[in-house]
């Protein structure tokens, strides 16, 4: 088991990584302190698998249990779900020194976070990811939220987890595609900040995609320790943690001009990172070779590189320019230095357009 | 115009508080270097009086104003119009520097500071209080939060202010009865804290109910310095911090055996106080004259000062067990020594029901 600190002053908590860490959890939690009772959140699909280890661990070091089951799917990630929550902690009676576990992806993660924010103005949650994205991603950090009808994470708070169990063993029943997906994240703190992680993905990658899992918890551990230093740096996105929106410029543009039913983020993402190396390229700060050594992993991964031919670059465009991104008729970019460096970049939208038409460095 | 400063590190923030400060609003909220767009958050009734003022102000000092107007009362303090907030922000477009000012009661306040808590993970919110009781109380200290149905401020989070506008010519228009119960908060702020502001409110109670304001200016702002120093010593209420608590155990309990019709707020805290004094008295904490001071004053405020006779003694002693101040079966109180300081106890309930039917020392 490998443990990473995020230092964050009083607000500072461990993220666990390794095999079969959650029938371990009961243990775990004991020893952290938390308190007696607990509401574990999760989905019908994730439930099914891990609920019953977790709950028998908890139950057997000495917690009160109850389960909140959500209906799966970000189609459900909105106020009515974090309503539930609450209906279900208020009829339990939970005190402020109850706390909720998030049992699944990103989504209950979000959703678990966000309920633990605004209980009793503020309770603690820890998070125990199933899903590859959430593992590397989503649960580090203390980004909860919903979604509003009018778009993503638009309500939401920063509430730091107390604790985050990261079981690669759980990646065993993820479909391929996901767990693809998942590893455009690791292929993007490679290249953001990690030369050796991007080296162990180039040696390693069938490995992973075969779920060996000493591959799994070494890259998984990697990334966790990335996340940690970028949120310990800016644990409120006032600027820097944006390094972490590498390849997500396109990659959201592309999700939104597909409505979001094409790709999976980490697809999106990954024809993203292409993009971003190439217009590295073209602005003289990335190497060629880099360049192709990025684009052979993410290919590697099972990733898709370019992007569908039904996509307008126009219309990437204009999504860019209503996203956050934007700023003063230019589009904020992170760009890479080969490999393991970054920089921020504002480019005019002219600038970007050349490339998304045909992918050319 | 005095200045009280809340001193939380980087949640550092000024209360003002004077004559006519609202028309100045713009000017101030520039020179803070707030945003350049901002949500008025109101109801229709405190609309009607101040809402001309600050909007002219706003936008005379350059800010783009959009004004949500909610319903008024304390059964709209809920998750819908939270959403109604929201709802208006992203059609508006709002961004993470833009902000809101929450003009109106501790309704107004709690409910603004919340949608402010959890739009995009947090914005600026400004409180300028139009009550007496917001003024000297719900607007500091970053209590935000709206009522479930299953009971009262269950579901908020902790956000302090950028900035407290008090202005207490806005007083003027407060039904006499409103004035009296935020009177209660400010004599409990004398008996817990501050025994000059006792004894000024001794020899100004006539002016204050006069609306003088320099008076009013004054115990406002010393009410301010109290609440600030409490906050600061305990921000997010693990102990200390229930020292405003007092008056309110058996006030809360009033409140909920009388469904909240009979009572306001402060009227409740006010025969709360007397009867938490008189409990003091037969500890042995509190001198009798001192017990006579703070009834005495009470009355002069024309608040209540004897639990209404058809509430049970053994009903109340129910409410303060389910309440969240019970404790292993005792109820947790404030009881004061003498007036200006105060000391936590637990007592068991028979040692409050005797004093509860007669009200006597």
């Amino acid at each position: 088991m490998q443990t990473i600190n995020v230092n964050l002053g009083e607000r500072s908590y461990p993220i666990y990584v390794g095999e079969d860490i959650l029938s371990q959890t009961g243990e775990i939690l004991r020893r952290a302190g938390l308190g007696k009772k607990v509401g574990i959140v999760t989905d019908a699909k994730v439930g099914e698998h891990y609920l019953k280890p977790v709950e028998e661990s908890l139950r057997r070091a000495g917690f009160s249990v109850t389960v909140v089951s959500l209906p799966e799917g970000e189609e459900h990630k909105n106020l009515e779900a974090v309503s539930t929550i609450y209906d279900r902690l208020i009829r339990e009676r939970f005190e402020r020194g109850s706390f909720l576990l998030a049992l699944g992806g990103g989504v209950v993660g979000d959703i678990t976070g966000f309920a633990a924010a605004t209980f009793l103005r503020g309770i603690s949650y820890v998070q125990a990811p199933t899903t590859l994205l959430a593992q590397v991603d989503s649960s580090i950090g203390g980004k909860t939220g919903v979604n509003h009808k009018e778009g993503k994470n638009l309500i939401g708070a920063f509430h730091q987890p107390r604790l985050v169990l990261i079981d690669v063993a759980a990646l065993g029943s993820l479909p391929r595609r996901e767990l693809a997906a998942g590893l455009a994240e690791v292929i993007k703190y490679g290249i953001i900040a990690d030369p050796r992680l991007f080296s162990f993905l180039e040696a390693e990658m069938e490995n992973l995609l075969a779920l060996q899992t000493a591959a799994l918890t070494e890259v998984v551990a990697a990334s966790c320790a990335i996340k940690a230093k970028v949120v310990e740096k800016d644990e409120r996105e006032s600027e820097y943690r944006a390094v972490l929106n590498f390849g997500h410029t396109v990659g959201h543009a592309l999700e939104s001009a597909t409505g979001y039913e094409l790709y999976l983020h980490g697809e999106a993402v990954a024809i993203g990172m292409i993009q971003a190396a190439a217009i590295s390229v073209r602005q003289g700060l990335c190497d060629r070779d880099s360049f192709e050594r990025i684009r052979r992993l993410i290919a590697r991964a099972g990733l898709p590189t370019e992007i569908a031919a039904r996509v307008e670059p126009e219309e990437l465009i204009q999504y860019m320019e209503v996203d956050k991104k934007s700023e003063g008729g230019k589009i904020k970019f992170v760009l890479c230095e080969g490999i393991g460096k970054t920089r921020f970049y504002s480019l005019a939208p002219a600038e970007i357009a050349a490339g998304l038409a045909n992918g050319d460095v």
